[in-house]
């Protein structure tokens, strides 16, 4: 089933040309403000025309709210419902397509599962689009995250073998943390989502050549959060860890994740990758730098959230492919026709923010959220 | 809770010196003629004091069954219930010890949410001790895939920089295949689970430098499935990837989980990254190549399920490291007593393994697995 | 969360004078070819308007499909979402009419949790009105049902101490089967779903005095299905019954649910109450009667699936009522303004039908419902 | 899978012969001083061999802890688990006997799942043995419960036709209330659970007699609670009724559950029925009787909570029955050997309150439990 969340439920609903998609937000507590055009913003990041890495699909992806909010437009501890038309519901002439499953796309294995049942245009339920709903569910858990001090933020880390350069957040002494705050804000002002402007321009230079080759890239997203109450998650199958992966696993696209120093844990030896702990300003424990990635044995620590997500490369890509033609089948030679996104990471930067909040605000909720009233 | 799985839950419990440890394995179908031999061979890959690289504490982990077996030794469609005792109960005197947090245990946060109270013998629910259930757990379930001709495995695919060869699982072809089933009858013969012998070698050497020193290392685990029916998981956050990481995050110490190409797909394009199609000896269609690593759009192909997971160095050191005494909240020196394992990767493996059969066998059983009666 | 199920994921939403109220439902099958003459049919049963025991608000309640439907009209496997606009969506003027809980009504518990954020137009999402997402998500479950050989029906068992003739399902013999269905027959042929037109008649009346005098009566429902597969169901927690009960429970105005024999059976002793076996005509053995209501250890046995409601009088009466006013503190006079079923039972009816049909269809895809493609 | 609970998870094991049986309880929160000797007293009240009413299988019943305590006997945060052994655990020779379900058990319905690898001893997890852990785990419940003014009981409300005098529930007035706590304190005493003595001995006599002529009988179990916060339970399929029908009809033998005035308010007026509001001595809003039951829209009113549950009799008799011989297929007479409980409804006291006090518990974690450290 298409829900996630344990006291904040998201259920994802929608396929590429069907007539509209959307989401129902279940437990969201009351008495949040919605600021619409924040929400706005936030989907226009996401939304698709936006440049030569992006498909030219023109779709407005205005969030109309079914239900959940009250007559002053604030949540009402209703479940919220919202839907995002497909303005583009062409179903495409698939008999004269025919059924040659796409590499690496989930084709076959739709077609293994629901046979010619499955709405199979423009992927159905496995297309990137129904990353919009989530994009706007997890906008309106920023705007109440805001509210209690936590902020998310995301940048593209690598694309093509260019690297960003890192979120400050290996450190906490204050120097870095301020490093840190104006990091954010500088992300904040980029039409494209990397913290050095030059690293940006090297990524979509890398992006638009392997579009002119009819090809496609891949990257990793850096993903953060400050201002995370320490307390959050359970020990095992419900840590932090495991609760935040699957939901990010679930954004199409990703084959990797990893929290903190993740994947280079493996090669530090444990002097060098504990944390040690120091006295805070407050005279609390707190640890001195993060490797842990604001997470121990499952729970939070307090210090920001790290987590990275491996994105693989476009699937559709213009250059002929070898597939099956499973009506007749045979081998047969693939050309996949309209306009594909030549690398999807971009994209996913605001979406991987939106399912961080998702979890973030759910785990918040799980432990009572005093403050959610 | 610490129950996970859909249509298996998994329930574990115990804490390093209680009584004993355990597990519920719930929804495990009748009829497995459990081979109690298997159980404790596998157990044994998993159990302290087998060379320089684990630790001595010198306990059986022999498996009592409780429920769930009929009076033949077959699972009866009842709830599985099992307990290893725990012989080495000491409380350890910690009035004495004080109440210094380990860096990146546990520890800290286990004090804020449950003061006092927290059983903190050994780490209480957080120790390592608790992958015993987990791997006995997974050995029935392992008996169960064999039956039903999935096999798993998994090796050391790195540690402290030391790289082992690779599964052969990327290509797909019958000589890889071959391949593949002759690291894995290998593997069964080793007593460090690496694929190359020498890699072997330099990983222990690295390990007991490391130890000498007073210091740990890291290492990353790759496992694989063979065998695995094509068409299981689902969409979105039910994907394969969201239940499987899920599950594996609940492994103390792991940091990162990747999947077929995984962060190397970041950097792949998809030229390079897409698995053509093709059609197999009985002409069905079938990838040509596995950097999916047996899953795509969230649900299995009938690829070899490939899955890489980033274990961090142990905790536990034995250098002096800075911390902070709780009690009288000042700075202090922590030096970390007793024998603690200076790489926990190698007793991964089998865990692994074992988690990695607990969420297939889960998988197979959400899709009504016909042949589980 | 308003989502339940467990293979069938039935996510309601909406409130009763929200923009739209719908539903997602998950899980559900591809290949159903959706009938929405049915469906409308379907919804015109619990629709106001319908007699001088059913509300004025003049609502079309059609179902409009979002997505989940194929070209073809067919399920397609993917989410199914559907909404029924609200035309009539003006928010009263509380503050004219203050704040003043009505008895029995879920205003004051509304109040306690939400305050002033409490979207309070015609109950928010306490409303009867949520029943109409349930009815047309249920109305697709008896699609599939029916297509299994799987029926539902049900009947008002009593009203205002007007009871209607019970269900042929006690005993299991040819004669009694046949007179079962021609009672199912008869149903489908009523205006008002008694198995007795007198008894009908006379309910009626009760139910029109009561309007007159500006108060309201209760009643019982009582559904059943036939054809229902044996072996659905889990012992203990996952039982039928658990499940069943569950989700009727969520129906507003349900304050009782029992199966079979249900309360009588406290009064009845073992050698009344068992049922005994016999061979049946394909000779396997099969109870001779029914008090079981179908289900045994928690397990369906073959038998048709027996339930009773209970329907609490609808709270909205138009006699004064002793209440609060909640913003001056004070003890206050409410009178109901609008009109309100005095009876909800009647429209309660088709509500259990679908809500039966949602629980056997989940229960039935849990068992992997190899008929399900 | 048994296992059921939001925020507190219960998950009973074990079989009627298994070498043991027993409970992981998971969420329960740390600090609470487990008192074993009410814990025994309390189990006492389940056991077997009471009086004539019961059967005489002599064990113990004695609760071992295997974790989830800490050294000082206080919970410690971890999950709890513990076991009853079965001293009795002879498997019946069943050979011998042969294979012919007993009418109104679980038999037939485990031999169609699960074939011969059924654990059939005793009725395996069918057993009412299983409502020991139940019971265990509800008696730490109660504890916790009572430390924060929440107080459950349960009593006989009627058993083979004869009536025992209902809790003074209905109406909330200091007069009233005073009554109620004195029915509680009386049934402290009782060895037999009814208000009134006279009730208890017909009811003893309808039993005894019942038994001697090989048959049995059947009753209410009327459960409460007071103390109960309000603002517990979500609307719809999460609202209190749901939760708690769910888990009340996972005790074997119960067939109908009802709330406040259940079955009797499809009898009533809107009139009589409704639950006017007053003001109370700290000038809040509350119900001036409560025919709710304690409930309004799924949540808790702060009223008592009343449910009653309808106990079929034994099935169990030494009457011989007709069924069938599944070996031989053919129709056969069988006489059910051994001791059993000729009216199971005292023994269901107990177990009801424990099932309430899990539920009770498990709703208020889910909001958070403010008070639970």
């Amino acid at each position: 089933m298409n829900t996630f969340g344990r006291a904040l439920g998201v259920t994802v609903f929608g396929q590429s040309h069907s007539r509209a998609i959307g989401c129902v937000l279940d437990g969201f507590p009351a008495g949040l403000a919605v600021d619409e055009e924040a929400l706005g913003a936030f989907m226009a990041r996401r939304a698709p025309g936006q440049g030569p890495w992006t498909t030219r699909r023109s779709e407005a992806d205005a969030v109309r709210f079914l239900c959940g909010l009250n007559a002053e437009g604030r949540t009402s501890g209703a479940p919220i419902a919202f839907v995002i038309e497909n303005t583009d519901t062409r179903r495409q002439d698939y008999t004269a397509m025919g059924k040659v499953p796409r590499p690496s796309h989930a084709d076959l294995v739709a077609w293994r599962r629901w046979g010619d049942d499955w709405d199979r245009s423009g992927g159905g339920q496995f297309s990137g689009r129904l990353t919009a709903p989530l994009a706007a569910a997890g906008a309106l858990c920023l705007q109440w995250l805001a509210e209690r001090g936590v902020r998310v933020a995301a940048h593209l880390a690598e694309v093509a073998g260019v690297k960003d350069a890192p979120f400050a957040a290996r450190m906490l002494d204050l120097e870095t943390k301020s490093q840190l705050e104006s990091q954010i804000a500088t992300l904040a002002t980029r039409d494209f989502p990397t913290l050095s402007a030059e690293a940006g321009a090297a990524m979509r230079d890398a992006i638009a050549k392997a579009a002119q080759e009819g090809d496609s890239v891949g990257g990793i997203v850096e993903a953060l959060a400050t201002g995370v109450p320490a307390d959050l998650g359970d020990p095992m199958a419900l840590g932090v860890e495991s609760q935040l992966s699957s939901a990010l696993f679930g954004i199409p696209a990703v084959k990797g994740v990893e929290f903190g120093a993740g994947f280079g844990a493996a090669r530090m030896r444990g002097s060098e990758h504990n944390d040690p702990y120091t006295l805070d300003a407050r005279m609390e424990a707190t640890p001195e730098k993060n490797d842990a990635g604001g997470i121990l044995g499952g729970i939070t620590t307090g210090a920001p959230l790290v987590v990275r997500l491996a994105v693989k490369p476009t699937a559709s890509i213009a250059m002929p492919q070898r597939s099956v033609d499973l009506e007749h089948m045979e081998e047969a030679e693939l050309r996949v026709r309209g306009r594909h996104d030549p690398c999807i990471a971009p994209r996913a930067v605001p979406v991987a923010e939106a399912v961080l909040a998702l979890t973030l605000m759910d785990l918040m909720l799980q432990r009572g959220a005093p403050s959610a009233r």
